[in-house]
């Protein structure tokens, strides 16, 4: 019945769930790989943050000039706070969707929509390519978020 | 029966996960708000962090003055981080507090406190309001997420 | 039985579901300690990062010096900000984990090595210890959370 929580009892065995916790760990591994690329840069680019990071580089002055910052790097960490910023309220936002009886095509929908919009927006980030291509895949995980949210909050408002 | 988890049959028509639900939806829509406040900054101050977004400015030396720190933008930042930091710990353990088994009222109690302080928080960041406002709304957020960690810890220790 | 996720009935009495909510919540607080660390450091080393934190400390100039990084702050911060990209998909994946149906001891295994690399990896940050301490507690930690989305995504994979 449209306008009620789905019971838990049928829930694992809910395609909704199922898709969510599929697209959830999606972009979770998407996010956690930007540590990887992060890493990669710092290595290949002699950028570190931490004195004992570059001790392998021999020691005092010598070792000190790694101590930097690279714009490579500092943009890849750009791109990974933005995905803390905006997967974790989907991450939040979607378990409450899920878990609030949406119809399949409409939670696969938005599931897919995001996904695809934060992939694209990390590949417009590293790139990078011109704007408007980063802007319009935030706003459009952003958007999708919000839409959930208000799903969420129409079906299981109690203040 | 107090010190036992609710059955999960009866979460989801149960007052208390709509109540979280609500209150979690609430105030990860806040912290989305601060990506906005800071675009707003962003182009207001003319503050940006790449290159690609001063393109529309012009070429060259006229546009990289743009790239810049601006101290508007960098105080939605922190006022940001600052979301991340303490709404993820009230969304994951308030998740866990809210299968728990907690009582309405108290649980009540907690959501609103909780959404209540940070967005005081928010306020004091961004107005700035002179200390301790800011601290204390942090502070009060802080104790409430300990405590429902504690109801957790008490009902659900598993090591 | 395995390949199929388990009723979600018998969810909240499950072992499993009560370790991952110890291990969370465990971690999470773990999280939020480094505010607490954070702001020893700040108040100590006298580095803030908003002019309203330095008002009791006098007005005009002599408080502006104390708007400034230090070197203990910053680390502490980089080690927070670590927690988050890592802790925050270990309580996204470990959740949709939990609610796969994987073995107690399998599971048990995944959350303690987890919780046992962070606390690691935030000594080895703060004392600080030599590498490769922090990078390996990093890692094991990193495999841990890969580990638990391989088995969400073949348990519940619907895309």
């Amino acid at each position: 019945r449209s306008g009620e929580m789905a019971k838990l009892t049928q829930l694992i065995d809910n395609e909704v769930f199922r898709a969510y916790a599929t697209y959830a760990a999606i972009v979770l591994l998407k996010m956690m790989l930007m540590s990887l690329i992060t890493a990669y840069f710092r290595v290949t680019r002699k950028a570190f943050a931490n004195p004992e990071d570059t001790a392998s580089f021999g020691k005092g002055e010598s070792a000190k000039k790694y101590l930097r910052t690279d714009t490579d790097v500092e943009r890849v960490r750009r791109g990974h706070l933005n995905d803390l910023e905006n997967i974790v309220p989907f991450f939040g936002i979607g378990l409450l969707y899920a878990l609030s009886g949406p119809g399949l095509s409409m939670a696969l929908l938005h599931f897919r929509i995001f996904a695809g919009a934060r992939i694209l927006h990390t590949f417009a980030y590293l790139i990078p390519l011109p704007q408007p291509s980063r802007g319009l895949s935030w706003v459009i995980g952003y958007v999708v978020t919000i839409s959930m949210a208000y799903q969420v909050l129409k079906t299981a408002l109690y203040l």
